[in-house]
């Protein structure tokens, strides 16, 4: 592919200098990669990396290209990541569909569910009654889909995932082991014995989300659990009942949100994070990692700490608890060795 | 389903103006429900929803009642949301079991298996040799059912779970990806390579016990572990070996008990809490959510924090913390704009 | 087995006063153990239980050994549970690898796969194109081994885990529900739509691994992702695209390793803890349950708390806090009742 290929794929520019016939063969990343390769420099902390990468080309900023090596032939852009991805799905395109759809043998397929056109079914795979599934959809094997799950084209459910109460867009990707649709956890509490309470609603997964593997969205108890078009869920999340997801949404591992809680397009929860139930998170929101909140979270805000506290207190909060430790190690102004390396994670 | 009927499922009261012949034909949520709808109102701040809602009845508290719309028939209760949970289940009853056991052609049982009567094993499911199940089993697509392991009578083992080394009561659910009877973690750390230490208990799981979505509960290293009658455990929680767990007990999503240790009857984890191993977290102790609990819990107390402090205490120090940030932030008495943003966090 | 011979196995030696013919027929803890049964004593706390057993036989350290009850029989050693590790495995070895490959007929073998000799394929297992396996490998049911993975001698892999993109040592353990090698959470963050990043790497398992219950470890982006030889990982545990963790590594249940992070050798992460991406925790570095790592552990350090400090510094300021609080509740110097609760905690 050449440098003007790339340039028009992605909207970068060649920078002055570098030869827009020049071609790459592969992607790879800045440390292993050689003349042949197209690299990309998007973190200022890997600069030095960059200077001294052995790559034939690069994505990176306007402002960073002066830091390209000689030999690099450079393509600007304001988003060497986001053109670097596009560069590599072209390298790296989906396998084609089959002409028709092919069915392993020993996946169990009910009489009454509707398989599209050009669709993987992989052995064991187990579709159950009314089930539809869109037009070059991929079923890993031992896949469990439930009755009158229904899909839209597309979409790629690997191994051993189970589905059940949901609609799912297109183009969704499902890694393995996620469970869609189980029951959520409600109950009324009894000493004398808890008391389920139906789970009635169910899961509706909008175009083009992916959802990391072992991760688990419950139905919801009486109105859906939603996830909105293009929302990225990474592995070992938690998403409980009636939770309202917007578009574009962001979840790290093993964060978990829990029952009837709304995050608006565009929030983002960082690893391990945990939303309390019932709660507001607006749009383009963020969440730190490990963060517990506990309160709504007005639009745009970044949160942080457990309980989560907005960004500017909660390094207040650490500041003060830093110095107040300095204080107390020098009480008659002597200090000792490491007063400095408190105040020096206070700046981190 | 009549007013009176439903009073007299429940032990709710028709209040006086709501006539106890009124009919409704299924439950709904407060905001959604319509004139033939069933709802309730068990959380004060939903009110006003209350106020508001065109649902045709309603269970509530007497306290409660008060703020129901004219139109609404209200059953007085104590616990409206454990009425409303029977009145649903009433609604929406689990399917009957079929009058013979039905064995998916693709599912394999061993010859030495003993399967109950009007059970349903899934496609693709294993059950291996000296296995036990009850009467009314369902046993879902994909699940691997190990040597020996025996189940009581009404239970629901969903989607690709996986169970080894236990014994389960009677109407047991366990939910999609459940692990239960694994290792445990157990070997002597040694620089020139870890040593395994056989593993070689099991997993008790008294009746009633609700296990969510891909959780673990590991088998005992010598003696068992143990989840007591009628536990609730969330989605992705841990059970390390060795845990005794009583009756009643919720544990909720993401939370992880170490090895070792013992929850007594009707204590609570909130979500993603963690607690170290050999404790005790006594009867009805509470442990807030993310909170790393390093020590005892006597019976009835509610713990927060990580490490984990009694509540006062942890309230307390949250409020020094607030004040300590004020007081930096006004050196010379003049206070700054968010400072009552602060001392609002300490009062949440 | 006799003492002696439990002592040439595992280095111990036989007390003076002990018997070097004495047998013991089987393990068990000091609590349950009787005279025909073998035990060990590591943990000071349980020295009480240790004077009352009734076992025949137990490991212990010279220091510890004078708490024995005159009854028993004591093989002296520095590491008992080492040794007790060791004396188990005798008793309880892994079950003899069949004289022939035994493949159960509902699982799925693809024609180019090699199988060694002496495994055993349980049912519903599905084995892709190119897949390599080594001698007395055990595959259980429902798992699903992706194109080209490769997996050296004695390993086993339980009930529905899933493998792709990998290549496994040998003596390997995975647990049921694992996850290898899926993509990971690579994408260039877009309002108009996040960009997938094409996951092009491996995950390389060494020797003698055991990867715990439900756990995921995704492919490489771009470099592999890869697990030393010797390391341990429990159950729930994330390990993100490119990390590289060392030999020995021990990793608790529900920790998390964020993207491009190196663990050097033997380092230890405690339960729930989690670890931010890019970083590098050093040669026996040891991070304590729940603690959030931001930054780099140098080797040998001990971090604790969400931001993660240095062991001691930690400490300091939640001494400092507990001093605040209890200044605070006394601002006359009267003091009040569980002033003494709080100072108490503070020593823990």
């Amino acid at each position: 592919m050449t440098l003007s290929a790339l340039a028009s794929l992605t909207g970068a520019e060649v920078s002055s200098g570098s030869d827009p016939d020049f071609e790459v063969q592969d992607v790879a990343p800045l440390d292993t990669a050689t003349k042949a390769d197209l690299t990309f420099l998007d973190n200022i902390r890997y600069r030095e990396a960059f200077s001294r990468t052995r790559a034939g080309a690069a994505f990176a900023t306007s402002a960073m290209a002066r830091f390209a090596p000689t030999s690099l032939h450079v393509l600007v852009t304001d988003k060497p990541y986001r053109a670097y991805a596009l560069a590599a799905q072209s390298f790296y395109p989906l396998p084609d569909a089959p002409p028709q759809s092919v069915i392993a043998p020993s996946a169990f397929v009910d009489s009454t569910a509707m398989i599209g056109r050009s669709c993987v079914i992989g052995p064991g795979a187990v579709i159950a009654e009314g089930v539809r599934i869109g037009d070059q959809c991929h079923i890993g094997p031992g896949v469990s889909i439930g009755r009158n799950v229904e899909m839209g084209p597309g979409c790629i459910v690997e191994a051993n995932a189970s589905l059940s109460h949901c609609l799912i867009g297109a183009h969704v990707r499902i890694y393995p082991g996620v469970r869609i649709g189980q029951d959520g956890f409600g109950f009324a509490i009894d000493v004398s014995g808890n008391v389920k309470v139906p789970q009635l609603g169910r899961v509706l997964i909008g175009d083009s989300v992916e959802i990391g593997a072992n991760s688990c969205i419950d139905r919801g108890a009486g109105p859906d659990t939603v996830v909105g078009e293009g929302t990225w869920i990474d592995n070992l999340v938690q998403i409980g009942h009636n939770v309202k997801i917007g578009r574009g949404c962001v979840i790290v591992a093993q964060a978990g949100v829990s029952g009837s809680t709304v995050l608006e397009d565009f929030a983002v929860l960082a690893g391990q994070a945990g939303i309390a139930g019932h709660l507001r998170i607006g749009k383009g929101a963020r969440v730190a990692a490990q963060s517990g909140v506990m309160r709504d979270v007005p639009s745009g805000m970044e949160v942080m700490g457990s309980p989560a506290l907005p960004l500017r207190q909660y390094m207040r909060q650490v500041a003060s608890l830093n110095r107040l430790v300095r204080k107390k190690d020098r009480p008659d102004g002597e200090g000792e060795k490491d007063g400095n390396t408190a105040t020096g994670n206070a700046k981190d």
